[in-house]
């Protein structure tokens, strides 16, 4: 039913291979999407509820129900759990979030990436205790109820982990795999907590104070440190996540919540924040999570993320239904700020066209860019790049790598490009 | 362990009966909140992980899981579904968002109120179409695919039942019930979608053309009429709810989403959006939601919602644990556009203060609002009422009744009131 186009048709183009600009489709050349099917006016008439109902609409339907689930035509539509964990290790690894299969800009909670190092704690709320202790005037514990005693914050923020798109950094050749499986370890929520400044502000931090360590009530008490500036700025200890009680995988009774740093600073299940005057150096961040230069030197505590964004339609698994008007669109994200801009390219970087960003576009948040393209069937290699507010922009793959020691793999933000087939097939590919 | 306050401890007001600025608690007056307990130092270095690890700590945590749920400590925060429906009827009716046991400005999808007038059907995508006819040049039918060809959206908004907090309107006496029975046919999401203008432009509207009519693929073709205007504004065909696919409950695989206005104008389930030039005086706009008015005629299509709010905590169903500071906090929304200003008051509406929009402020949105109270232990009457940006505020209980002939009880939107008794408890007022 597509409606197909010459070439002396083709509207003006924002860019190579095919980039158009939005207004064409939102004003005026809507019918260039072609998508629709069209009917004779006799057609249309003649479909009427009692010609031609669906099954549907002939029984009852379900009733109410206490929490809705997805339907069960989307159950598909699920984290991507590793596959035959070492026995005892159940509970050590991550799942991802299928990034590819979303839309828009929050992540449902039950699709909210994990990350555990040895599993999800069962914790009774009544019974944890958050305390704030070593440089500081006063030690205090706090409890659920008393936390829901101070002023609550609410901000819609992404979380990350450190090895997100690793996989990438260190491969010779592109992995053909989704952007779930890519840079699944990303999801964005709505979050609601107290201030860790406020907090901090009871205990009184002595001067001299400069990293607070954050262990988790995990079975490993996974601890990493941070410094008093981050804890001052815009952290917060999470108790609440998408308008519900954080989720159980998430941090259930609360979490720390530094917005923009790395994922496992943001330590789930909060049950001690000690205040120093260094970093404490645990296991969590000698052994991980450092990046090894090319001088073999390690860097540590590069905890904030630089832009980065990947285009998840198309992405790898899909295939383009012939040649006409599709919208690109994607994730973009900055750990230092806003999202200013989106760059796209259909050429494989010869030449962009920046992309709309729809709907919020908030500090420290997935942030949605949307683009037309008309494809003319032949093949094409699309790549985005993010600037953020900082200025700061999406390294090449070539200039990410240049930064590092072979095989470091933490941090990796570097542009990712799609290889779209005559055949509509797309592909992950190296530019 | 709280720590109490004297009155001439008290930090100045911002209005009578111990509102207190946020920047009191915010800044330098945290210790206000009291609610911490204090450790010796001692005390706080012998809590190590190994002299007084919590249980869970002590063995293997739970492994990944393909979709999360709620904490089973928090299993008790669902909808409020209706008992005991009638046979053959357990489809009809509604459900509600439990807005009291929730923070933040997004509702889960699970939580999302349900108001439905023979049940969730049980719709195949792939089966699914949406046919766009009469006055238009071109009619045309769309499936989920051809959708998805088109330029999407992401937004916020809220959906509200015209009938919420209906309940109100006419009983005499305020019903002692919680703010989810009273006022929880309200939740908020980010939907994804296409602009229904898009489409609209593509069939090619006849330009005497005025309403339009939605028809639902539901068992009973739940069909509302909606003006022309709207649909050539911010009107949308939503496909993704928070991230995801919609949810059954909300219209999948498709719904109309009218931004602030009523919600079974939103279309579930959408199949038919004929173009006309008049309202289509379906059964659902003439045997409901119509408004009787004083001189006895019956006011058709007022769709938009007027400015509303609730506080939320504390509300009915809670108990204070004693005198001290508190927060105060609500929600506020106008189908006008954005919510400018909340006041609010703890003496029954004598004195105000501005409370504080913390997160996301967006058009036709939920908005949270947060101020501190420092409450005496005296009976207090607390009341928030909202101004949106078009200058329009929510009215009084007896302002509001004043506009209407009795027991009419769509878009109830008057100020809500809680009594805090010198006990603790909250109860449900009339200012």
């Amino acid at each position: 039913m597509a409606k197909r186009r010459t070439q002396d048709q083709m509207p003006e183009q924002v860019a190579g291979n095919g980039l158009l600009h939005r207004r064409y489709i939102l004003q005026g050349g809507a019918a260039l999407a072609g998508a629709a099917a069209a009917l004779g006016t006799g057609a249309a008439q003649a479909q009427s509820i009692g010609a031609n109902s669906p099954p549907w609409m002939l029984k009852q339907g379900a009733p109410f129900s206490a929490y809705g689930v997805p339907s069960h035509w989307r159950t598909n539509i699920t984290r991507i759990v590793g596959q035959n964990p070492p026995p005892g290790r159940e509970g050590a690894g991550s799942s991802r979030t299928p990034i590819q299969m979303l839309e828009g800009t929050i992540t449902p909670a039950g699709l909210h990436y994990e990350r555990h190092h040895n599993g999800v704690p069962d914790i009774d709320p009544d019974k944890h205790e958050l305390m704030i202790h070593g440089m500081v005037r006063q030690p205090l514990v706090f409890n659920l109820n008393s936390l829901l005693r101070y002023p609550l914050e609410t901000r819609v923020h992404f979380v990350e982990c450190a090895g997100n798109s690793g996989g990438i950094a260190g491969a010779m050749e592109p992995q053909q795999a989704n952007a779930g499986v890519l840079h699944g370890l990303l999801s964005c929520s709505e979050w609601t907590g107290v201030k860790l400044s406020v907090l901090l502000q009871e205990a009184g931090l002595d001067p001299k104070a400069t990293w607070i360590v954050a262990e988790g009530a995990d079975p490993v008490g996974m601890s990493r440190s941070f410094p008093v500036w981050k804890a001052n700025d815009d952290a917060m200890i999470a108790l609440y996540q998408n308008g519900e009680p954080i989720r159980p995988e998430q941090g259930f009774p609360m979490r720390v919540l530094l917005p923009g740093f790395q994922g496992n600073t943001n330590v789930k299940w909060v049950r001690r924040l000690k205040v120093l005057d260094s970093p404490m150096h645990t296991r969590d961040e000698t052994s991980r999570y450092s990046e090894l230069m090319p001088d073999g030197k390690a860097r540590q505590f590069m905890l904030q993320f630089e832009p980065k964004s990947v285009i998840l339609k198309p992405s790898f698994g899909m295939t383009m239904s012939g040649p006409g008007t599709y919208e690109i669109s994607g994730l973009a994200w900055s750990g230092a700020g806003r999202v200013r801009r989106v760059d796209v390219s259909a050429d494989g970087g010869k030449t962009w066209a920046q992309a709309a960003l729809t709907g919020p576009v908030q500090p420290k948040a997935l942030t949605r860019f949307r683009l037309p393209w008309m494809w003319d069937g032949q093949a094409a290699t699309l790549v985005s790049r993010t600037t953020d507010e900082k200025g700061l922009v999406q390294p090449a793959r070539a200039q990410w790598l240049a930064q590092y020691a072979p095989r470091q793999n933490f941090h990796y933000n570097a542009m990712q490009a799609w290889g779209v087939a005559a055949d509509g097939k797309v592909s992950h590919v190296y530019v």
